[in-house]
């Protein structure tokens, strides 16, 4: 137990890290295109704000959220997810206050005490972004597309975007009447939790996994036949700016969110490569999200993408950058005598930037040269002890094999460069 | 609460992020360099490990730990540090395996439950390096250096290093006969932790921050009266090393650990105008910790730097770049009836890398150029009624004010490389 990390949760190790840095440069770099700013909120954060920002009779917050109590007998909880601490940051730090629509992205681990399985971990990671201040259809058009752009910009093709409308508190009273009058009539086929559902909830009967209630529930009536206008034309209005880009997307009526603050858009991006986990990302807009956690009334939208499962698609495609660092030089110095300057021209060629590496052990010039090859180093620079003596080195071009005796003077501009 | 961060953490707003990400590209950069590779370790471990590889009887262990049961009744904590995950991960996934020496390093959070105040919070963020298998001195002066350049790449200046040596379990025993004989016969003068430390492990009498204490311990013996051979010469060539580089430093003897894993080289980094919070990097060898942790013996170094402590110093010194990031382009559109073709120009363009905004909520005329103003926009195109219908707009550069019509297929052309 000592020596292994906790189950369910995985070190990025320097073999796997280059493909992190890779993911994460596309991600920012697509989010300043689209005027999206980071923002890092704290690992924990109160326990209430995720019973209230998730909803307390979510899965995640009955049965998956890492939840303790402090030294000072406060309750809190590892974030299960980012859009809670977001929404409870802008309304913190007033980021309304100048009336412009804030748009914020993150990038960071989340925590769900969930069975460890493949893809799936405890500590996982998310990207994601919340755009808070706009009710406006194209901030929608804008999000989904914004994950499209970053997993295409990645290399991923075939992906298949899901949309639906989950309507507003206006039009979803009467949707719920049709949905419990059509699935009355069936209870005794349904699962117990869609029993369950059928008073409390029931458009999560929509997206229950079980197949026989899924069946039953192709046939149950759409919330786009009693859309109010506002929601609509609002759906309309996505859709057409969808259609102006040319991205393809699916309506897909199963995709539902069970709680009151979310509203309108709802969204999913797939992979199907990926099988049974091909969900790559999620979101939808949820208009009364901000004043449930206690800020002014704000419209809002976003989504979250899980990054091991991007990062396994990317695999999969070999679309991620191999581990091909190159070292610039390699300083071999056998003779413990001179160790001393050798290790300052070192220190003095990094300072100007480059990768510098040395042998720790001093050890024989063939170990050491073996070493040089094993780091990719393209030039060595040799602290021989009678080019020493006369002040110089020699520096060998590993490319081609060429070597040369060189001042030390000279060793800087001849190296020039080199790190580009 | 709900709208409160928790007590000692802290958002990293989008105004504060260029700082920090300022801040971690020199660390990448500067690591780089040095041959250091990033390792990423989870959030939590279990306690077990901290308790083993920082000690129990300290003080982290003993009263700042976030430790909780998980669901599944295993103790866990948040890493206070992660010294002990690196070298958790080394052990782990056999980073030994090929024999050469492991270099890592991390950027993280980290989370101790101690009183909030200026620059230090329960959640705070450390860099930091080991270096695994090797117990050359050269390692130690690299080490150093590392934490050095990283401070002075980012402009610092006035920097003072202190170092020591620790000795090792060979030479110590003898040092703490001399430390229990010279302040045995002053205990009585001592403060009550220091009287208990005096059997316990009298070198920590020697960093007890009482100024009595303080005074007495001005007059202690050495440890490097009573060094063995091998600590004597490593600690005489790392100093050899740092010379050759023309690095200033002074020799503390106050600065120890108190743990039998720490050996020989000890190292503290300060920046003085930070006042009483002045240490931003600390470290040292811990020849013993990689043994103590469950794997193979195994040499190691490193330390951490606080990086709030480090964004502090570098903003009194009014080094830190400012938020001045422009928006190459902004489209202005206020008629509904095109605005599809204008969302469709600025996915356009977004994928062509520019950094393009629009008004989500059509607007005048005059309060979208205000909005392209306050966002920097070099160009703004705008889609006229009359210019739209002959399949052209309006090119608008915003650094002098000209403007001219051009049609459709040009946009691309007209702003080719703006992004630059």
């Amino acid at each position: 137990m000592l020596t292994n990390a906790p189950r369910g949760t995985k070190d990025i190790l320097p073999s796997e890290i280059n493909a992190w840095r890779y993911v994460e440069d596309v991600l920012r770099k697509v989010c300043a295109e689209f005027g999206f700013k980071e923002i890092r909120t704290p690992i924990f954060e109160h326990t209430e704000l995720f019973q209230r920002g998730i909803g307390d009779t979510t899965d995640v917050v009955e049965k998956e959220m890492y939840t303790f109590l402090d030294r000072g007998e406060r309750s809190i909880t590892l974030r299960p997810e980012n859009t809670a601490s977001v929404v409870r940051a802008f309304v913190e730090h007033k980021l309304y206050a100048d009336g412009q629509i804030a748009k914020l992205f993150y990038i960071g681990s989340m925590f769900r005490y969930d069975r460890p399985q493949a893809g799936r971990y405890r500590e996982f990671h998310q990207f994601g972004i919340e755009a808070l201040g706009s009710d406006s259809p194209s901030v929608d058009a804008e999000s989904i597309l914004l994950a499209i752009t970053v997993l295409q910009r990645l290399g991923l093709k075939d992906l298949q975007l899901k949309i639906n409308t989950v309507g507003c508190p206006n039009c979803r009273p009467q949707y719920r009447k049709l949905l419990q009058d059509f699935f009355g009539t069936k209870s005794q086929e349904l699962c117990e939790d869609c029993q369950s559902r059928l008073t409390r909830n029931p458009m999560r009967i929509l997206d229950c996994k079980n197949p026989h209630c899924h069946e039953i529930a192709m046939n149950a009536p759409f919330l786009t036949d009693c859309l109010c206008d506002d929601c609509r034309s609002h759906f309309e209005e996505v859709k057409k700016l969808l259609d102006a880009v040319g991205v393809h997307y699916e309506v897909d009526h199963s995709l539902v969110r069970g709680l009151d603050y979310y509203t309108k858009t709802a969204f999913e991006v797939q992979y199907p490569p990926l099988g049974a986990q091909s969900a790559v990302a999620g979101g939808g807009r949820y208009d009364g999200l901000v004043e449930e956690i206690g800020g002014p009334a704000t419209s809002g939208i976003g989504f979250a993408m899980g990054l091991e499962r991007v990062l396994l698609a990317s695999e999969k495609q070999n679309l991620l950058p191999q581990n091909t660092e190159m070292t610039d030089a390699f300083v071999v110095c056998t003779n413990k005598e001179i160790f001393q300057s050798a290790f300052n021209i070192v220190m003095k060629l990094r300072d100007r930037g480059l990768k510098v590496e040395f042998d720790y052990t001093l050890g024989s010039m063939k170990s050491q040269m073996k070493k040089a090859n094993k780091v990719q180093a393209k030039y060595v620079l040799i602290f021989g002890d009678d080019e020493f003596a006369r002040g110089s080195v020699i520096l060998k071009n590993m490319a081609n094999s060429e070597q040369k005796e060189i001042t030390f003077e000279n060793i800087f501009s001849e190296l020039q460069g080199v790190e580009k």
